[in-house]
C-alpha cells in the first residue's frame, strides 16, 4: 500500500488535511472516509496491520471518493527527530573523506554506524522548496537516501527480528550545509537547517517491496542522474542499523531512519557541478 | 514562576496528569482550574505571557485547590529532540579530551558550538530511575547541565535578541554511555539511551533569575558534590548557543537546549569513582 499525507484548500473554507492511500491508477483516496481512523500518519502507523486492514476496506468501498488537487506533504511527522546514518556506502565514505568536509578524520569505513539526527522542523513535503538562505555558508548539498519507517517500537531489537519492526519505506533528501556540518563537528546543525529534509512522496509498505536489497536508489538533480546505487551496497544494512540504534534508544512507531547516501554528492565532485 | 508537569493516581480512577505552578510555600496548584488552559507544558509555553498571566490568576484565586501526592514528570516534552552542547566548559573540554572517550580528536576548545540531540524517548522525570541496562557497555556517566526552554521560536536569532527567546530554565542530567558515545563518533546513540535524560523538577521562568550567569550549577551523586561551576564559565554563552543553532535550525516554542556540563564527570576522574 502506498500512503500519503496531504492538504487541500478549496478556496472557500479552511484547508483540510489528512492521510490517504494512492491507488495503482494514481487516484488518491482519503482515509477520513472511515471516521474511526486517525488523521495523522504517525498515529495510523501505530495501529499496525489493523490500520492497513481498515484502509483496504476504504479502498474496497466503491463509494469512497477520490481526492483531487491534493498537495502532498511529507508522508509522516515522526515523534522523534529523523535519525540518519553517516558514511553508509563504501564509495561515498571514500568521496566524503576526500572532500575536505569530513570532520570525523576517518578515511576508512566506520567500525560502528554513525548516527545523527535532523530536526523535525527541517521536514518538508516532496514538492516544497528548499530555502537556501537557511545555509549561511552557501555550501548546500543533496544526499538522496532510502528512509525506513518503524512500525512496532522497541529497544534492544536483534538484527534477526528487525524486519518485524519495518513498517515501510520512503525517500529522503538529507540536504546538508557542508561547511556547517564540518565546523560544528557534530552533524546536527548542518543537517537540520529549516527545509533541509524533503521527504516522500509516499510511504510504501514493506510487503510491496519484498527484496529491498536489490532495489536501486537514484538521485536526479534537474533531470540529471547524480547518484545511483543498489541498497545492498549499504555498509550497515537495515537490520544492522535498527539493531545498533535500538541497542540503546527506545524506538517509537513512526520513527524514521534515513539509511545513508551513496556516492555522487556535490561535495565529492571535482570540479563541483554548477547547480549543486 | 515555577512550573511543573505531574501525574496523579488516586487509586480509584485512571491517572490524571497536567501542568501546575509550585507556590513559594511548596504547594502545587493545578492549572486545570482554568479549563481554557492547555494540558501540556509545550502548549502552555507557546502561549507566552498570556499563559503566565492566566496562571497568576489561578494562583490569586483563593479557591484554587492544591494538588497532593502528585508525582512530578519531566516538566516538558518538547516537539524536537532535546538539543545539547558538547564540551562547553573549559575545564570539562580538557578533562574529556584526556579521558580516552573523546572521538572528536580535539584537545583544544571548540571553535564553534558542538551540538547533538537526545531522543525524546530518553526523557524521564526528576525522580524516575535511570535504566542502566540501556547502556550495554556499562560505561554510564552523569553530566549535570543547565537547560534552557525556548519561548518564541524562530530562526536566525541574533545573539543580541536571544534573551527574548528564553522562556525559562530547567535542570538536565545529560546521562551518557561513554563507550557508545565514542564508538559511534556522532554522539546521538550514546546520549539517547532509554531513560538517559532526567529533566526537572521544574521550569523556572526567566524573570525569576535575572542574573543566570552568576548562578552555580552543582551536581550531587549520592549526596557527594561532583560538579560545581558558575554559568558564566560557559565557553559559548546562552545567546551564542541560541544564535549558532538558529542560524540554520528553526526553533519551536518549548524546545529545550542543554547548555553543556562542567568538569567533574566520572570519565574525567582517575581513579574513576566506584559509584559512577
Amino acid at each position: 500500500m502506498k500512503l500519503v499525507s496531504f492538504t487541500k484548500n478549496d478556496g472557500l473554507s479552511a484547508a483540510t488535511s489528512g492521510i490517504a492511500v494512492v491507488r495503482t491508477d494514481g487516484t488518491v483516496v482519503g482515509l477520513a472516509h472511515d471516521s474511526s481512523l486517525p488523521t495523522t500518519m504517525v498515529d495510523f502507523v501505530a495501529l499496525g496491520p489493523s490500520g492497513l486492514d481498515a484502509a483496504q476496506r476504504v479502498l474496497d468501498d466503491v463509494d469512497a471518493p477520490s481526492i483531487n488537487d491534493a498537495m502532498l506533504l511529507a508522508p509522516i511527522r515522526p515523534r522523534n527527530n529523523v535519525m540518519a546514518v553517516g558514511k553508509n556506502y563504501h564509495e561515498h565514505a571514500k568521496e566524503f573523506a576526500e572532500s575536505g568536509f569530513d570532520s570525523l578524520g576517518q578515511t576508512t569505513i566506520p567500525e560502528y554506524p554513525i548516527i545523527f539526527t535532523k530536526a523535525l522542523t527541517s521536514i518538508i513535503g516532496p514538492e516544497d522548496e528548499i530555502t537556501l538562505s537557511s545555509d549561511s555558508t552557501g555550501t548546500t548539498d543533496y544526499e538522496g537516501e532510502l528512509g525506513i519507517v518503524i512500525g512496532p517500537g522497541g529497544s534492544k531489537i536483534a538484527a534477526a527480528d528487525a524486519w518485524d519492526h519495518v513498517y515501510g519505506y520512503t525517500v529522503i533528501n538529507d540536504v546538508t550545509a557542508r561547511a556547517v556540518q564540518k565546523r560544528h563537528v557534530q552533524f546536527f546543525i548542518g543537517k537540520s537547517a529549516h527545509t533541509f529534509c524533503p521527504m516522500g512522496p509516499a510511504i510504501v509498505t514493506r510487503d510491496e517491496i519484498p527484496d529491498i536489497a536489490s532495489a536501486w536508489l537514484r538521485t536526479m538533480v534537474n533531470g540529471e542522474e547524480r547518484q545511483a546505487a543498489q541498497i545492498n551496497d549499504l555498509i550497515f544494512d537495515i537490520p544492522a542499523v535498527i539493531a545498533a540504534i535500538s541497542d540503546a534508544v527506545l524506538l517509537e512507531p513512526g520513527d524514521v531512519i534515513a539509511t545513508g547516501t551513496p556516492s555522487g554528492v556535490g561535495a565529492g565532485q571535482k570540479p563541483e557541478p554548477p547547480n549543486r
